[in-house]
C-alpha cells in the first residue's frame, strides 16, 4: 500500500508545492461531495460543465466559465475540472481544489477568477474521477495532443492514442444529450473520423443509439497579460457535426464569449472546417515568421537595418501592419506544430494527396532560427568553442513565464554540445521545466559575472532597460553581445563597441556595416 | 525622309489614337517652347520637376506633382514628362501634350488632374528631348525595369541596360545640384552601385566633381479607383545616398505626400534599405498569396469551404485580417517579379550568398496558380480537349483595366495549346494588348453563346451580379462553370447544378462534397 512520502504517491507542482495522490477511496469520497454539489447547484438552475484537461487552456477556460453569470450576476454553471491521477498531472487537480490556478500567469485575473469560483461561489472543483462526465451538460475537451517536426524526408507522426483514450472515457459515462465540445487543436478530420466513431461505439455499448452532440470550437487563448481576456474577448470559430450540435455549441458559447465589437461566434460548415481554421491561422503566423527569417539573413549580409525597414513597411496599414520583425525563433505549443497536424490529418484521416510544402518548410526554417544566433555566437567568439555564454531569456515571449518549446532550448543545447559553458537567466522564470538539470541564476548580475559573451534571447523589459554601463560592470571584462531580439539600441551598441566589445544582432545588418562585430581599434 | 503615313513614323496608343512621331526639328521647336515656359514659371517661383518615364507610375506622379499647390492654392512646380521618341512610347508624350492621361484608369481624378495641369495651370508638358533634364530641380526616375521568373535551376536574369542608359542620359545634362529621385523598383544596391557611379562618371566628364544628389523613394501606387490618392495619401519610405540628398528628398516629398493620419515620410538609413523595403513589401504579399494557394488545394481535396473559413479567421483583427482568400493567380507588374530583383541585386550588386528560398518558391507557386484552374476545366469537361470555353475576365484586378501579366494569359495560353477554343470577355477591357491576336467579345452574351464551359477569372461586379437564369439563357445549353474567384454564390451553384450544370470552384471544397462537379442525377 502506498504511503505519503513515497515518490510514486506524490505530485510535485512547478512552484514546488507537493500534493499527495489520493487513494482511490479518497478520490471517491472527494468526488461524492462534488456530485452532491453538482446536484444542489442544478437545483438552483445551474448546468454542469466538465472540463477535461487542466493544462494551459483548460485551467483558464474552467475559471472563465465558472465566472460566467446571468444578467443578475448569478453564476450560470457548476464547473468540474478533470485531470489524470498521475504524479505528472494530479497537482493541477490539487491546485484547483485549493482555489489556485494550476498555471503561472502574469495575468492576475486568472488567480482572482479561480479563487472567486472556488471560495466565493463554490462552483468550481476538480477531480480525477471519470464519473464526473456523467454529471455534465457540457464536456469541454482540452487535453494535449502533440506532434513533432520529423527529420527531413521522414513521415510526420502524430500519436492520437492519448486523445482517443480521453474521448473513450467520456463516451463510457456521458449523458445521452450532453454536448462534447472539442477545444483541443486536432488534426483535420478528427471530430468526424475519430471523436464521432469512438463516442458512437461507447454509447452503443451502453445502449444509447442516438448520435452524440459533438462540436469543435477552438480557443485563441494567449499567454501573457490578457490571458483571461483572450478567452472571453476573442471571436470564436465553431461547428457542430450536425445542426443540433451546432445549436448546442452556439447556445453554450454565447453565454461567455463577449468581444468588445464585431461578431462573437463564427459558425462554419463542419467541424473539419473549424479544425482547419485553427491550423491555418497558426500556420499563417508561423510561415510569416519563416518568411522574415530569410530576409533577416539577407539584411545582415548586405548591411541593412531590417527593424527600421519593417517599421516603415508596417506604416502601410491594412495589408502590411502584421509583418513580423526579425527574431530568435518560434516557441510555444501551437506555431511549432500546427501545420503538421493539418498535413497529417489531411493525409491519414481524409485521404488527401496535397502537400503543404511552404507551411512545412516554414516550420523547418523556424526550428533552424536559433542556430543562426548560435552562428553569431561562434563568430563573435572567434570560433573558440570553450567560451562561457550568458543566455538571457528562456521563456518564449517577453513578459510570459511559459517555456514550452522555447527556442532557447535549441540554442542552449547547441552551445553545450559545442563545448561552451552556459549561464541562464530569466527575470520571470526561476526554473526551466524542460531542462531541469540546468540551473537558472537568481540574478542577472550572477549570470553575467565574468562571461565571454551575452545572448539576449527574449526581449523582456528588464533587458531592454539595462544600461550599458551596468552591463559592462556586471560582466567585468571585454565581452561580446549577440542581440537576437532587438534588445540593444544603436546608441548602446555604439557605446559597448567603443568600450571594446563586439556586437552582433539578428536583423542588424547596419551594425556589421559599421564594423561593430570587430574589435574596436 | 519620313512622311506621315509611314508605319515607322506613327505611334499608336492603346485606345487607337495615332500620334505622328515628330521629326527632330519638330521636337526641338516644341521643346524650345517648354524651356521658355519653364523659365517663365521659374520667374514665378516655381521649381521644375522632370519625370522620366510616362508609364503607369510616371504619368500619375507627373499629374499629381503638377497639382501640388502652396497654401494659397498656387501650383508649386512646373512639370515636364519625358519619354522615348519611339513608336512604342511616343504616344504617351502626345497624350500628355493633349492634356490626356496616357493611362486608362477608372479613377476620374487622373484625367481631371492632367487636364487641369495642362489646360488650366499650364504647368504640365511632355517631350522626347533629353535636354529637359538640364531644366530640372528635381528629376524623378519612373522608367521600367523588368525581370522574369527563370526556368527551374536557371539563373535570374535582370537587364539593367535600359535603366542604366536612362540614368546616363540624366547625367549628361542635369544641373549640378538637381536631385535625382529614383522611384523605379530596382534591385537592391542599384542606387549606390549603379546610379551613383554612372552619374559620377557623366558629371566628371562635364567637369562637375561634386557628388550628385540621389535618393530612392518608392511609390505605393495602386491601379483602381484610388489611383491618384494612392500617390498622395500613402506614407512614403525614402533615403538619400547622403545627408544632403535625404534632406532634399524629404523637402520635395513633403510638398505633396499627405496621408490622412500617421507619419507621412519614413527615412531609412540608406537607399539600399529603401530599395529593399519595396521589394520586401511586395514579396510579403506574393508569399502570402502562395501560402494560401497550398491551403486552397488542401481545402478542395477534403471538402472545405475555404472562403467562409478564412472569413472567420480574418475576424482576428490585428494579426490575421490581411490573410488572403483563394484565387486564380497573381498579375500586375510588381508581385510577379520583386523577389527576383531582391535576389539578383543581393547576389550580383552586393555579393550576398543568401538565398530567398521561400520568396522565390512563392513566385513559382503563384505562376502555377492559373494551371490549377486549367485542371478544373479539364476535369469539368471530362478530359475532352476540343471544348469551347468562355474566359470571363482578362485584367488582373476587379474593376481595373490593367492586363499586364494577368493570370488569364497563362490560362488562355494553356487552353489554346491543349486544343480548346477560347472566347474572351471583360466588362472594362476592349482589347488585350498582351495578346493582340485574340479578339475580346463585345458583350458577355456573345462570349457565352453555346460554349461548353465558362471560367470566371476576375471577380468583376458584372459577373458577381449575373443571375443564374441569365447565364443559363446566354449559354443556351448544359455547360460547366469553373469559378476561380468566388464569383458564384452557393445558391447560384445549387441552382446551376440542379439545371444540369457541373460546377467547380477554386477553394470551394464544399461544392465537391455536395457533388456539384458531377452531372446532376
Amino acid at each position: 500500500m502506498e504511503t505519503i512520502g513515497d515518490e510514486a504517491s506524490l505530485s510535485l507542482s512547478p512552484d514546488g508545492t507537493v500534493y499527495a495522490l489520493p487513494t482511490e477511496t479518497e478520490a471517491r469520497i472527494a468526488f461524492a461531495e462534488i456530485a452532491r454539489s453538482a446536484r444542489e447547484q442544478r437545483a438552483k438552475g445551474r448546468r454542469t460543465v466538465v472540463v477535461q484537461g487542466l493544462g494551459f487552456v483548460g485551467a483558464a477556460v474552467a475559471a472563465v466559465i465558472a465566472n460566467a453569470t446571468d444578467e443578475q450576476g448569478r453564476p450560470l454553471y457548476y464547473v468540474i475540472g478533470v485531470d489524470l491521477p498521475s504524479a505528472a498531472s494530479y497537482w493541477k487537480v490539487g491546485k484547483v481544489r485549493d482555489g489556485l490556478p494550476p498555471v503561472d500567469s502574469v495575468d492576475a485575473q486568472l488567480a482572482q477568477l479561480t479563487y472567486r469560483a472556488v471560495h466565493t461561489h463554490g462552483n468550481l472543483n476538480a477531480t480525477t474521477c471519470e464519473e464526473a462526465f456523467a454529471l455534465a451538460d457540457v464536456i469541454i475537451v482540452d487535453v494535449q495532443l502533440d506532434a513533432r517536426l520529423p527529420a527531413p524526408d521522414s513521415e510526420i507522426s502524430v500519436d492520437l492514442d492519448g486523445f482517443t483514450r480521453a474521448i473513450r472515457t467520456i463516451g463510457r459515462t456521458m449523458l445521452p444529450d450532453a454536448l462534447v465540445l472539442v477545444e483541443t487543436t486536432v488534426p483535420v478530420g478528427t471530430c468526424e473520423s475519430v471523436v464521432q466513431p469512438v463516442l458512437r461505439d461507447e454509447r452503443r455499448a451502453r445502449g444509447i443509439d442516438s448520435p452524440a452532440l459533438v462540436a469543435h470550437a477552438y480557443e485563441r487563448v494567449m499567454p501573457g497579460p490578457r490571458y483571461v481576456d483572450s478567452i472571453r474577448a476573442y471571436p470564436r470559430v465553431f461547428s457542430g457535426v450536425d445542426e443540433r450540435s451546432s445549436r448546442a455549441a452556439r447556445e453554450f458559447l454565447s453565454t461567455y464569449v463577449r468581444p468588445a465589437e464585431g461578431t462573437a461566434l463564427w459558425e462554419l460548415e463542419s467541424p473539419t472546417d473549424s479544425e482547419l481554421a485553427k491550423l491555418l491561422e497558426n500556420s499563417y503566423r508561423a510561415t510569416n515568421i519563416a518568411f522574415i527569417h530569410e530576409w533577416t539573413l539577407l539584411a545582415e549580409s548586405i548591411g541593412i537595418n531590417l527593424f527600421t525597414t519593417i517599421e516603415a513597411i508596417k506604416a502601410r496599414q491594412g495589408t502590411h501592419d502584421n509583418i513580423r520583425y526579425p527574431g530568435f525563433g518560434v516557441g510555444g505549443y501551437c506555431l511549432t506544430k500546427d501545420s503538421l497536424l493539418a498535413q497529417w490529418g489531411a493525409t491519414n484521416l481524409l485521404g488527401s494527396d496535397v502537400l503543404l510544402g511552404m507551411s512545412l518548410d516554414g516550420l523547418r526554417i523556424n526550428a533552424q532560427m536559433p542556430l543562426h544566433t548560435a552562428r553569431l555566437v561562434a563568430e563573435a567568439s572567434g570560433g573558440r568553442p570553450d567560451v562561457t555564454v550568458a543566455v538571457c531569456g528562456i521563456s518564449y515571449l517577453p513578459g510570459v513565464a511559459d517555456t514550452r518549446d522555447s527556442p532557447s532550448e535549441i540554442l542552449v543545447d547547441h552551445l553545450l554540445a559545442r563545448g561552451a559553458s552556459v549561464r541562464l537567466h530569466d527575470p520571470i522564470v526561476d526554473a526551466w521545466p524542460e531542462r531541469p538539470q540546468l540551473a537558472v541564476s537568481r540574478t542577472l548580475d550572477e549570470a553575467l559575472r565574468g562571461v565571454d559573451g551575452v545572448v539576449f534571447a527574449v526581449p523582456h523589459v528588464e533587458y531592454r532597460e539595462l544600461a550599458p554601463a551596468s552591463l559592462i560592470e556586471s560582466v567585468g571584462r571585454d565581452a561580446f553581445v549577440v542581440d537576437a531580439q532587438n534588445v540593444i539600441t544603436d546608441t548602446t551598441a555604439e557605446e559597448l563597441h567603443a568600450s571594446g566589445w563586439r556586437i552582433l544582432g539578428v536583423g542588424k545588418g547596419h551594425w556589421r556595416k559599421r564594423g561593430f562585430q570587430l574589435l574596436s581599434a
